[in-house]
């Protein structure tokens, strides 16, 4: 049924050879993939400076950075740099996640300001309202978040985090039987509303409603995984996997209407478990698109988590992730900062390259060989066009740039010495 | 034979509650590990302030870190800044690779200043003076190698990188065939001497010579992997295989002579291939513990290194890798300066810690458990105790520190939420 989707095959015909060049793949495999739902094209009809990103393997796996203001720490120009930030460091897409300031204002914005393709979730916006009102989250009406999901569309939101399969049922057993409860902002927020209110969730219930909002403007449902588990004890259970298996029929629901959609997947996974949760998930999804938050091999390393992230990010992608979202070292302590923003794409932009290179993706098994043909000359300017940060280079070898080696081994180096075969 | 090495059997007999208590293992377990080889307890005999370390699984997996000068950056205090450092961020070991400066004098003052057991590559040194009298590698006596290592064993070492298993044939391959030829700086060296030489590895065919050395201080002789792949599509070649498979017969030789061994590992690996390399240089090397660098599962990573060397560590581990020596951000660009040491210990304990997690190691899932839990109760104080870095909960929270959530979420935190149950 997406091949119906006319605003669908209008971007991606107006797109399709940057595409094909981008991607390193053939028009047809991006068409025959996105027909089937096992690829999604990121491009809302009224975002009208976008620069539309395939998201789905065999596709280059993308990385999204997530930014925004926090009740605490509220600036729109500071969230405005972050997103200059995160286009310099090659992140390929951006959430706004703001909860704190004017929120309509910030999110036009930056809108306007990048040709990324933006992701929103729209419940934030409503709970906010709510909470501005004096009410707490169980007095939030539903129908307040159904108007800001078209307001956002109309607006050139691209994808849109909405949690669409967490149910009474599983929810109540997270919260009896889980170290850590339920750990997802949004999902948290329908827990509560659920629990208090002793009703199912309206966006489980009216999940038509959100189908035919997308279809209008080509909005990508991102389905949010509310139950991942943020413990490692936690995963694999059953609120998780009753979650996914909603987010799979809803997803087939999607398809046959002409919406295109991504499955959000955990989490915290011990490494030994990444390989089934990807391919579990997967399954249960009809091979939609599958986008992760980590998963984060280990629960004890905050301030670093976007190495534990990206450990198990490159695990994922190999299993057959396909869109990471970033990590920061600032995750479970802080909103990140500018610094945080950076190194936290870089951290995500090593563990898809590692995927893709595991994954024996042409692309980057030429950045590989490239670089290392590079290293192998000593040329460093030509090391710069491989390396994933091109800037650090210099950086780095400031103190000893007259050199031909590294200052590591200076004249010890072992390139070095076999120059001089 | 282990079983009667008298000077091992002492350090064991002095440690052995220590050791139980700290590896979370039985003591027969570890009696039994030792004896047949796939465990090595670190500690020279002269190394009076010494603190044993186990290394083999299923004793924890341990991290390394190196220092010591190099000939463009060369500060013996700031080399002990390091030795300070790296100690505060839990590095179980460490190398002095020094190859600038009073060589003596740094590893003199290192082995009286730490507990930690110490490692070197005798090779350097020797090389060093070497050079130092104008002469080229190819020059090199290995008489004053062989001197070198009896030196260093009797100052204290604990365990020395010796390069035993390059040969004149794998050598020449390597260097034709290559992509990036011999990136070991000590194997480079070895090479560079062979082929210009043409004469077979000093090294190599005195194996012997090294063997008695070890055994009369308990030294550990960790056998270096100097064709360990640059790149990752050098990785699995014949070169390696071929001294991987004589490392293996070099292990046996020295367990059945009394002396423990490690054999080092690569290098840079593909993620998908990690796996396989593993599990191959166990079977080859007879189980004895293997001490890896990285692998490095991307190379155009530059100035992030230490998080592809995390992602290869961590699959590492989970098939069968025993010991990590750090990456840090400087690698392949100059030497670490102490940030960049403090950052690659914790990458490092990261992959160690999501290894053992995945291997689920009890004390490790108690670690995980106890940490979410503490999360769960917001309990910043808790979390610090089972955090691998402790301090920087502090110092991350610090523009918020009177909330009891964190500044990611402010009201909205998902925790906070379920409290208001």
């Amino acid at each position: 049924m997406l091949s119906k989707n006319n605003l669908l095959n209008t971007i991606l015909n107006n797109n399709i050879d940057f595409l094909e060049k981008n991607d390193q793949i053939s028009k047809n495999i991006i068409i025959e993939s996105i027909n089937n739902g096992t690829m999604v094209l990121l491009g809302n009809i009224n975002h009208k400076n976008v620069k539309p990103v395939l998201i789905g393997q065999p596709a280059k796996v993308k990385v999204n950075a997530n930014i925004g203001t926090s009740p605490l720490i509220c600036s729109h120009k500071e969230e405005m740099e972050k997103l200059q930030i995160l286009e310099k460091a090659g992140a390929d897409t951006y959430m706004d996640l703001s909860i704190g300031g004017d929120l309509d204002a910030i999110r036009k914005d930056m809108i306007n300001s990048s040709s990324l393709p933006i992701g929103t979730v729209p419940l934030y916006a409503a709970a906010k309202h709510n909470a501005d009102k004096g009410r707490t989250i169980e007095q939030l009406d539903f129908e307040e978040v159904f108007d800001e999901i078209e307001k956002q569309a109309e607006m050139g939101v691209d994808f849109m985090t909405i949690h669409t399969g967490i149910t009474r049922e599983a929810a109540a057993y997270a919260e009896k039987n889980r170290i850590l409860g339920v750990v997802s902002r949004g999902g948290s927020m329908i827990s509560r509303w659920i629990l208090k209110n002793n009703k199912e969730n309206p966006l489980f219930t009216e999940f038509d409603r959100i189908v035919k909002i997308a279809a209008k403007h080509n909005v990508t449902l991102s389905l949010g995984d509310s139950l991942r588990p943020g413990a490692c004890a936690d995963a694999g259970d059953y609120p998780q996997i009753s979650e996914v298996s909603h987010l799979g029929i809803q997803a087939k629901y999607a398809f046959e209407n002409g919406v295109q959609v991504m499955i959000e997947g955990p989490g915290h996974v011990s490494l030994d478990e990444v390989e089934s949760q990807i391919k579990t998930i997967k399954k249960l999804t009809y091979n939609a698109p599958l986008y992760i938050l980590g998963p984060l091999v280990i629960d004890n390393s905050p301030g670093y988590d976007h190495i534990s992230g990206a450990i198990g990010a490159a695990a994922a992608v190999m299993a057959g992730a396909d869109f990471l979202c970033y990590l920061t070292p600032a995750e479970h302590l802080t909103l990140p900062n500018k610094e945080d923003v950076y190194n936290g794409v870089m951290a995500s932009k090593i563990a898809a390259m590692a995927g893709d290179t595991a994954l024996k993706r042409k692309y980057a098994l030429d950045m590989q060989n490239n670089m290392s043909k590079m290293r192998q000359k000593l040329d460093w300017q030509g090391m710069k066009e491989y390396a994933l940060d091109k800037d650090i280079i210099d950086k780095r070898r400031e103190s000893h740039k007259d050199k031909a080696e590294c200052a590591m081994c200076g004249e010890f180096c072992s390139v070095k010495l076999q120059h001089n075969n």
